[in-house]
């Protein structure tokens, strides 16, 4: 837990920016920029400068473009819910919190999308649209508290992104306020607009391309029929069999969860999903005509039992499949039942590899003695491992760190990745240089320079240190992390 | 028809492609360089300086090294089917062709994937996958004969990706020489890679961001079942109001193509796929399980007999489907029965505004007395409007390219896009202005100067004339089609 001290802005720009946004739309009091000061990584803070509060696009340009001539750094914060840091201010920076741009523009059934502020919770889409018929497909988690701007920041996933893709394959076009205060607009009405796939950079790029302010979304129409299947196993590797087989076999569910034994036991007490008692549990949602999904239903359910599932239940009625979607989504939360404090990791490893990464994890965790339970996106092969420690007892967080992004380690040297959803914000910046070569970093950096040349717009994130190209490096300050010695792990 | 000037490079720069590719790997013949003056806009030629023909991604290298240090043009070239002059040499520039980089480098059919070099024709990649069950879903109507490599240039599209999606949907990564000469990988083998999404930028950008050497790419599960339905109505308009109730009918089809009453006469003509005769044929193809082929494929049948189709006529043999595919894909070919002459456009609209523009098609093509005769992918709102003329009446091929240029500023006025799969290429340079504002431009260039601050890759295509920002200008050079007046549509 470490907070800097605030330093106000001068006088000149905090009158700049009150012009931008109203007197009401700027808090300075450390009172006020507390609540600011981290997202859902709380092990690093940094209280920002100013934090303000636009209603428009039009308040926006005018912050940024106040940023911009007095080269202020800037972050865009929604809910705050990110896990990886991408909403933590720069040191003197401030934070653009959209809780006030909240607006569901327009919703255009016919072309099955719609228009929203970036301040819009995600759950509120498919609350808007449902009535009709549709439904916004990614479902983060958090998809009741955290908002849109900050799921295209951070191209969010969510248990459905199996079948239905990530926030990405759903961003049909962006109002975008550039770090150098212009304002642009990144994709077409139709597919396949001519040019660069601009929007595809900006969706997943963390905040450091600049802001969005309106995001036109692609809405689905709810299937006819939506079920789900738990299926009870004596190992995980049974389990992970068996997604393997469903997949081969040409089915693609529209999610495939694996939770363990300290998971399901943890919803379990949280919730009382009535989850069986197993080694490993597999959630399998089917959706579609109801003819193709009773079908399908009965091939998955074959498949299970050939690997060995011991009871395969299907839930009855909506109310029943609602509660196995509640304890699968509470699975994080529940955590804390089992220690007093857990970091939720993140990464992705080749789906075919699963066994042999559980066993790296089962055994990275008994040599540095700390519990970790396991909860994946199996379809997807993005695993969450929740790394159990009590940060009371002196140096347990520290191993718990290093346990967590050493898990990262091993998903990099099987072919897979150090993020699947949560991104890399400030916790995994030195994991980058892990993963990629140094002229795929640096030709992501020059691009970063050409949209933000003055490295303004949510700098110090994404890219390890030291920086490499074009951008102006300014006094070394060690990342909290690093000094507690993570920097042997990346 | 314009041909410049043969320019050989100097001997130094000669001797160093020569050292790059081997000698068998350089053309400077002027009859050898003749073959690569023009790709399928044969409207526009320029004699490349040399042609060379690497034999590995090193060799690309050493070929893009020499470039860079000269300053010399150059462009990659698969089997130029490409219909906008995106595989056009720039004056004094070399092609890079990939002729001898036609390699299928990995299969890996439990991760449903496969790694090629860029010369690979389209359906070998099926060819080899099929035995397996499996596909490369992206089908330009070139299939045949195009390359992979050109695919991901121009972000290929086909009557299939409608449900399967673009080129862009299956490239999973690539390895890509910069025109600075440094190789780098986007991409990454798992989902939702940390890091900007270059991938997504490189994948139709047409050959300006560089040169791709080695793509890995999605291969698809064959459906158990494909249907194709062909259903004739008395309107284009009953047609298009079927393809909107099926897609509101969530169901979504493999593809949904409309032939207007030319295009059936000509395609009947040219290889006799034994379609009814009427004003619209509406093809429909289905693939998926046997039950919920059988259950959609009865509901669309019923929208539409509802939308008024006096037949509805499945095809009864997997004989009988190719059939009705090789009169859709011969369209274009057919359409020089019509007419000596003829120009394929490519927009793209709001499904919702066909009738809209094809009364508008219609009443410009009376304006000027020349035929146009339609071919939709329908269900993407992607028009294919074939202008017939005959060049040997002096000023019918001007009033034809105004016509097809026409047509595409219809298609942006009603919220679509002046190109759905052909790209911009030098064809379609000028009407960018049309599409994009300014800043928006301007963030593509500038992105554009991050990976090629020469401006050596495939220059002066893409982008409208004057240059933007960051590029160095050099004399201006006329574009043969403005100094023909199209520059007053555009």
């Amino acid at each position: 837990m470490k907070t800097q001290d605030h330093a106000l802005l001068p006088a000149v720009i905090l009158a700049e920016l009150e012009a931008a946004v109203g007197r009401d739309g700027l808090l300075v009091e450390r009172s006020q920029l507390q609540t600011y000061e981290c997202d859902g990584l709380t092990a690093i803070r940094t209280l920002p400068s100013a934090v303000v509060l636009p209603r428009s696009t039009a308040q926006v340009q005018a912050v940024v473009q106040t940023c911009a001539r007095h080269k202020i750094a800037f972050v865009a914060r929604g809910a705050g819910t990110g896990l990886s840091g991408g909403a933590l201010p720069a040191e003197g920076g401030i934070v653009i919190s959209f809780a006030r741009m909240t607006e569901i523009l327009n919703v255009d059934l016919v072309n099955q999308r719609m228009t929203v502020q970036p301040g819009v919770i995600n759950n509120h889409l498919t609350a808007r649209v449902a009535p009709h018929g549709y439904f916004y497909a990614p479902d983060p988690s958090s998809q009741s508290v955290c908002t849109i701007g900050g799921n295209v920041a951070e191209n969010a996933g969510g248990a459905h992104c199996l079948k239905y893709g990530f926030t990405t394959t759903h961003v049909l076009g962006l109002e975008v306020v550039l770090p150098t205060g212009e304002k642009v607009h990144l994709g077409a009405p139709t597919l396949d607009a001519p040019g660069y796939d601009l929007l595809g950079v900006f969706v997943g790029s963390e905040g450091t391309l600049g802001v969005a302010t309106e995001i036109t979304l692609r809405i689905v129409k709810k299937p006819e029929t939506v079920q789900v299947l738990l299926a009870a196993f004596d190992s995980i590797a049974c389990a992970g069999q068996t997604v393997s087989d469903i997949i081969a076999a040409a089915i693609l569910p529209a999610a495939m969860e694996i939770m363990d034994r300290l998971s399901i036991q943890s919803a379990e007490a949280a919730v009382h999903p009535n989850y069986p008692v197993c080694e490993a549990l597999l959630l399998i949602e089917l959706d579609g005509p109801a003819a193709e999904v009773a079908l399908q239903m009965d091939q998955v359910r074959q498949l299970c039992r050939d690997n060995g599932a011991w009871e395969d239940r299907l839930a009855h009625t909506e109310r029943e499949r609602m509660l196995v979607w509640k304890g699968r989504k509470a699975a994080f939360a529940a955590a804390g039942r089992l220690a007093p404090n857990y970091i939720v990791q993140d990464g992705v490893i080749p789906r075919t590899r699963l066994p042999e990464v559980l066993d790296r994890i089962a055994q990275m965790s008994q040599e540095v003695g700390l519990q970790v339970t396991n909860v994946f996106h199996a379809g997807d092969g993005n695993l969450h491992p929740i790394v159990l420690y009590d940060a009371s007892i002196p140096g347990q967080e520290q191993i718990a760190v290093n346990l967590s992004l050493g898990i990262l380690r091993v998903c990099v040297d099987l072919g897979g990745s150090i993020t699947g959803e949560h991104g890399v914000g400030r916790e995994k910046q030195e994991s980058m240089g892990y993963m990629y070569a140094e002229p795929d970093l640096s030709t992501m950096h020059r691009v970063r320079h050409a949209f933000d040349p003055e490295n303004i717009s949510n700098p110090d994130k994404l890219f390890p240190r030291p920086r490499l190209c074009g951008e102006k490096t300014g006094p070394y300050t060690p990342h909290p992390l690093e000094t507690a010695g993570i920097a042997e792990y990346f």
